[in-house]
């Protein structure tokens, strides 16, 4: 059960890693769109490119993530199922995955997960186990259980096998401007861990080796921010908040960060208000339901963070599971 | 500009139109994704293939027929522009789709069409004139503006290019199951005027010859249920009323019911508080818009109305656009 986050001593993926990923996911994940609009391009002054992951099994890019951890190991080690820790989208990921494989999967959730989270994660035949998040340590109480089940921990971000699968998506991305003769001028991505901009940034280092890439952070969840401005991994203030909950992640991984910070040209910061914006302008532009932290992306363009100048960007949208009245707050907007 | 709404002596379009269609749309129209969910699959007892056509350009599976039709103009007839009428999809559909030709649209809508399907028309470049629903014709009048401007009119139903373009997403519903090796047992279209169904049957005619089809209706607007029962074309009462605005055509079209009198196997109604829940599923489940008249297929299968008992089903979600204060309406069901 000895995973990289564990040492640290894991050798990073690499392009390949991402190429073997999308073998395997290939007929189980969506291929999802990229979408546009055009009176939004208008809007934006400049081409919005949106990868609409939100569609992905599960409602997020962390399916791609899971099934490749989970597709990769040894049929006998897969056998002995698999445990993970998250409040939301990695766990309902895992939970999915694991049920295609028909190995057992336990997550570690914390008792004031989303009750739709946590009925999900259940419904897809995941055991779950509740912890207390302000006194108890989810990664401590997952080792031990997977010690004693001689179970695999799926790691949320700090992993090779996740990071080479979030990476599928940017392969798909090159892939789907590459049939529409578009070469991106950028490429933003929603920032929690890092996984899923590190494994795009992998991916992207063949097709479009120059692109510059930027994580998206919502304001006070700046750890990848902060880290690549000062060189050394940053940790987030215990007391920040914001509605972005898929993008809480206290630090930036270990091996995330070592991609990041010599893959990514820098990082963004969005406030929890402009991100409503951007589910708002999503939902009337793309029809697309988009979570606040899957929208950040999306949101450090419209918000003029990011400004297009005529440029054409990708931003990802990855994820899509929000509680109907958090949307509802976001249309009020329109 | 005499079109075959006007006599009904234009021949039928055929199969080989709808390959042809798909040429011309071919990197101009989005190839909408098939979506499902395990979780909604186990909900409704067998497996629920969402062709997620509220992903389109513009919205709605209407950019496909009228892109066709303009592009099957010659080059003198297009430069002449285009006159549409329509109170919603068909209107932003025609005006984006002659702006990317670059021709002038003017299109004819109601005085009271929602306030954004009126902004989004112009907002495309689209001319707009309006009328008064109540006591004036929007045919007679697009008639005439069209003669005067020698203009060529793009019917919103009644036209082989537009029911070729339309059965683009028939051909493919067949390549995205071929891929994933599945044969449908039923396809479920949601139908006002009957133009996407006929062109889906047509498509479906050599790939899978004989899968059922059906049309799916708000009640109160079951025009094609009740001429394919009778066998003759039926009209809808005046005084119906229904939150499903795209399906609201008063009878079939004469070219779309003679296809449908024959390849389709029946229709289907749904209320329009199953069309609410139906739209609500595909929120939490899917992560789509879906608006009131895109969703009435989806509803045929959760509602019950079409059981599923372990059969594998095709619906199309036939557009997202949708006020935000009924979007949040129908979240209220969750």
């Amino acid at each position: 059960m000895a995973t990289p986050t564990d040492g640290g001593a894991a050798a990073l993926p690499t392009y390949d890693d991402v190429v073997r990923a999308a073998d395997r996911i290939e007929g189980h994940a969506v291929r999802t769109p990229l979408l546009e609009s055009s009176l939004l391009n208008r809007a934006v002054g400049g081409r919005l490119l949106v990868k609409a992951e939100n569609l992905q099994k599960t409602g997020s890019f962390k399916f791609r993530g899971a099934y490749n951890n989970i597709a990769a190991l040894s049929e006998g080690v897969r056998a002995g199922g698999v445990v993970a820790y998250s409040s939301g989208n990695h766990a309902q990921a895992v939970a999915a995955a694991a049920a295609l494989f028909g190995v057992p999967a336990l997550i570690v959730m914390p008792k004031d997960a989303p009750a739709p989270k946590l009925a999900n994660t259940r419904a897809y035949g995941a055991e779950t186990v509740l912890y207390d998040r302000y006194s108890e340590s989810r990664e401590e109480i997952a080792q031990e259980i997977a010690a004693e089940r001689r179970a695999t921990i799926v790691p949320p971000y700090d992993h090779p096998m996740t990071i080479a699968g979030q990476g599928t998506i940017g392969l798909e991305i090159a892939a789907q401007c590459a049939a529409d003769g578009i070469v991106p001028d950028a490429v933003l991505v929603c920032c929690g861990g890092g996984g899923l901009v590190a494994g795009i940034a992998l991916a992207l280092e063949r097709p479009f080796p120059k692109v510059p890439i930027y994580a998206v952070e919502p304001e006070g969840f700046d750890d990848t921010a902060r880290s690549l401005e000062t060189g050394v991994r940053q940790t987030n203030a215990p007391e920040a908040r914001s509605i972005c909950d898929a993008l809480l992640s206290p630090s930036p991984g270990e091996l995330t960060f070592e991609i990041n910070r010599r893959r990514l040209t820098g990082a963004l910061r969005v406030s929890d208000d402009q991100a409503l914006e951007a589910m708002a302008a999503a939902f009337a532009h793309l029809r697309i339901v988009a979570e606040p932290g899957g929208a950040v992306a999306i949101a450090a363009v419209l918000s003029g963070t990011f400004p297009l100048d005529g440029r054409t960007v990708v931003a990802v949208c990855s994820g899509g599971n929000v509680e109907p009245g958090l949307f509802s707050q976001a249309l009020e907007r329109l």
